[in-house]
């Protein structure tokens, strides 16, 4: 008998408040640049000096727009820096001055003071923005309200977070702004999210962050659309089929403009089964090795589906797209039409050479599982990259950008990339990484759950899992073992819904769905208890590493060692 | 101080004639196939039931072309198995019978019986035929001598593989037909092979294989021709420049035949550097954890060099290459001009997608390192197939095919694949599993060697390595460890000669050549040895995998675990 895992949502930072954690260089140095866009980087130095050691508390804080939990506090010295340390002391007195907005307002920057307001107080939080682990996105709120940008980012709602930022406090805000500031601000950006399925693990509500339950996963070779894992970085913008326009720009012709209808008229209708994996999928396992920043994901933040729509490929070429345009342009970006307060929209972009290759099958998708793409899925068109990481098949598409350059945005510039177990935040440089693309070899047990309890009297068990490789290269075979990857046994691939003929074999290079795979075995003699293990080799016979501490990476992202469930043998029956 | 290790070469047996070793089904199916084209496989099971258990004898031969060295011999059986065996016995007398060169001729089937000749002696090796660890290639000497195809796998010329025979003799060959037959064997089909730069590991002598000390590889991005790893299956053929003939098949316009002179001056000279390695690097490695069947390669059957040549895609176009053609066809071709006394060629196939893509570079080489192709590297003509296994890089070219169908040639089929560690010769499927195209990620150290060891009072240890995938993935980094994988520090990469300015940065999905990479650091103040480990990633993220053991199969091919050497700290510089 085979008792369920139940996940739980982690959102929450359990620990983190009362701990001392580095803050990231990258982020100190980002506000540098800010502060002054003429300064040299010895003056960044001297800022990072002068500003970065005086913090005294930990905060937690969402890395804007990823959901990325990200936590940090006060910045240990090392000794030969202390003695050009400059601690600022802030005067706290119990009865505040009260500020006007306009005087609030004119401390927006690093050189005038940043300040913010919240419920009425005044805060200055110069000093607490190299240590924002949203990076610059901080300043955005400048001279304002936090509420708007905590409306997005729900993970600042906590005991702790407040309490961290009542020590910066420095007023009061005057009451008949309070009044002003209480009419403009917006009720919650979250309101039109739509419905979800209750069955799915939710890992983080706003922006929805969802995975369904294993066991689901290897159920079906297309997940239902209500069970595939759900993974917004923005709330879900409404947006109304009738005026939907998606903008070509970087071409030739000019800008083109369609229309949804003119998306699905005048381009062939294309369909593609391609698997979805996000970074982050596995990432639990990572926090099991040494806490890392991020949703902690299961292993079910990967879904196969049907997509159709009109290829990129042929948009592209009505929008101008010619060998010349290769000669100047690398990369074609997406911006989506979900943003966050400030109006910044989710955005990434893939190389050109996939987006216009006839063997790339990148998608404009209006269908996903034969039905209008759900709301959480990027309604009314997202982009579909098969073999390539979640993050860049950009939802509820708005624009399409072909150009020299990698989208600057926050996901492809300083997220979603991949680095050594040695690498911490205080020495990672996000330049110095490639934007994850296409993803490595992966495979994970769905059934039975870790913790699970078989009983001997079954004689055997079955063991089921998916297995999936980037870049459109095949699975061709999941090895299992049941003793920890002493000895190993070929699993049985599956790659149709059970019962059907299997789907045709893909061209080489274009295996973009997962296989499903599974293994029934004897329960060995002696055993008390199972370790299985699975591993699967993809057709350059790319190998998934065995141990997850050597791939561990402060993002958490790529996490694809060997995937492991012990299970119990249960001997009596009685028991029951 | 760093000591040199010294590689040996490896081809001789050792302990295997005095084990017993189990045959391999699948050879003694496929001998069934042979003996009756009609045969059904209950056929093939009776065969296999009378014939497999008979043998009492291990004998080791050297797999037909293919370098690899493969032992069996008696085949132990399962108790259910045993009342069906029936045992022959072949009568041995003191005085043989006299047998003509005609009556040793009408034995060359295994309904006929399989009769060969060897120095005068008459051997019956019907029911040795399943066992032959080169398969069907057996029957090729039926009815007639042996000696050229000792000749040509000198791995038979060993005492235990004489003992052996010698169980098989049934007659004398008569005086006259013995006189004709010496006059017509010809001589060492190798007589023609080149010279050889003396500091090469030879692996093997007859066919050449040899492989550069790995201290020299990390010495020139480019890897100079003579050091550049051998790796040949047959007897270099020599070549007439002037009467060259390319032969490019299978297309619209009928047969195309290009002089070398055609090749060089129709199409445009395309330059690539690319990395090639053979499937079975490293397999040393593998050797350690389980005795596999091959050549026992060290950590350098993998070089760097620069080819010249025509395009394939061009040449393809050409011959007549249309759309039309990827209708129909899936994969190109290729056959070598060097050839087995039977009059085989080398033969091994590449996807025709991978043939024809602009982004492909799969070049008709008549060029390397800026000079004409050396001998032992396919002069006049090789295909170089970038980010491909050295298997498919043909040498010699002498036929291109565009077909349907993969190659039909042994090294296609029934070779360079992998499988899981699980499965042995006696359950191996070699339809099962993919040729091997792309190979996975690769890096290893080339200095310090293994053993080496060095002076506690240079404070300081440079390690040095390559690192490379398969498939144009770039490699973007690897990892060093001193401590056997505990912690990791980050390598410097290069991708150019030493104090030359790097290679441009290659175009996605392009890059063919490895990176060369290098660590200095400091040597921990305890440790008394080093376990110096790296790991390497590329582009699509994929990493090694950590250990041998799972990644273990039985033709000892993708062995691309991390690498690791162990290095002795030397305290105290007076014992030096």
């Amino acid at each position: 008998m085979l008792l369920l895992r139940r996940c739980r949502s982690l959102t929450r930072f359990g620990p983190l408040s009362t701990q001392r954690l580095q803050v990231a260089p990258a982020v100190a140095s980002c506000a540098g640049r800010l502060w002054s866009s003429s300064s040299s980087s010895e003056d960044q130095r001297s800022y990072q000096r002068a500003h970065g050691p005086s913090w005294r508390h930990g905060l937690a804080g969402l890395l804007a727009g990823t959901g990325a939990v990200l936590a940090y506090g006060l910045h240990h010295h090392k000794a030969e820096q202390e003695d050009t340390v400059r601690v600022q002391a802030i005067e706290k007195t119990s009865a505040f001055p009260i500020f006007s907005q306009e005087e609030v307002t004119s401390h927006r920057s690093l050189e005038d003071g940043v300040w913010v307001t919240y419920k009425g107080g005044v805060y200055d939080i110069t000093e607490f923005v190299a240590m924002h682990p949203g990076g610059d996105k901080i300043l955005l709120a400048a001279g304002g309200a936090l509420e708007p940008f905590w409306a997005l980012y729900a993970v600042h709602n906590q005991e702790h977070v407040l309490k961290m930022l009542s020590e910066y406090k420095v007023g009061e805000l005057s009451a008949e702004d309070l009044k002003k500031q209480k009419t403009i601000q917006t009720s919650d950006p979250y309101s039109s999210d739509p419905e979800r399925h209750p069955v799915l693990h939710i890992n983080n509500l706003k922006p929805f962050n969802a995975e369904p339950p294993p066991e689901i996963l290897s159920d079906s070779f297309i997940t239902p659309s209500a069970f595939f894992f759900k993974r917004n970085h923005l709330p879900v913008p409404p947006v109304d089929p009738a005026s939907y326009q998606l903008m070509v720009e970087g071409l030739p012709g000019g800008v083109l403009t369609l229309s949804l209808e003119e998306l699905k008229t005048r381009f062939p209708k294309h369909t593609v089964t391609a698997t979805l994996q996000c970074a982050g999928n596995r990432r639990s396992e990572m926090n099991k090795v040494k806490q890392v920043k991020g949703l902690n994901w299961g292993i079910a933040a990967i879904s196969n589906a049907t997509w159709s729509g009109a290829r990129l490929r042929d948009v592209l070429l009505a929008a101008g797209y010619g060998p010349d345009v290769a000669q100047r342009a690398l990369h074609v970006q997406f911006e989506g039409l979900d943003k966050d307060v400030t109006g910044t929209t989710y955005g990434a972009s893939i190389p050109l050479n996939k987006a216009v290759s006839e063997e790339g099958d990148v998608l404009l998708a209006y269908e996903m599982n034969g039905a209008d793409l759900p709301a959480d899925h990027g309604y009314p068109v997202r982009v579909v990259v098969p073999g390539t990481v979640g993050a860049r098949n950009v939802k509820w598409l708005g624009k399409i950008i072909v150009s020299a350059d990698e989208s600057s945005s926050h996901w492809q510039q300083n997220d979603y990339k991949g680095f050594s177990p040695g690498t911490d935040w205080d020495t990672v440089d996000f330049k110095s990484a490639p934007a994850i693309q296409e993803l490595p070899i992966q495979s994970a047990i769905t059934t039975p759950a870790d913790g699970a309890v078989v009983d001997r009297s079954l004689e055997d068990v079955t063991v089921k899992g998916y297995a999936w490789s980037g870049g459109g290269r095949e699975v061709v075979r999941v090895d299992v073992s049941l003793d920890g990857g002493k000895t190993w046994q070929v699993a049985r691939l599956r790659s149709s819904e059970t019962g059907q003929a299997p789907e045709p074999s893909p061209p080489p290079g274009r295996a973009w769905a997962w296989k499903l795979w599974e293994v029934t075995a004897p329960i060995p003699p002696e055993a008390q208890e199972l370790e299985i293990v699975c591993k699967a080799v993809d057709n350059s016979y790319n190998m998934q590493p065995d141990t997850v501490a050597p791939i561990w990476n402060l993002r958490g992202v790529l996490s694809n060692a060997w995937h492991r469930v012990t299970v119990k043998i249960r001997e009596d029956e009685s028991e029951e």
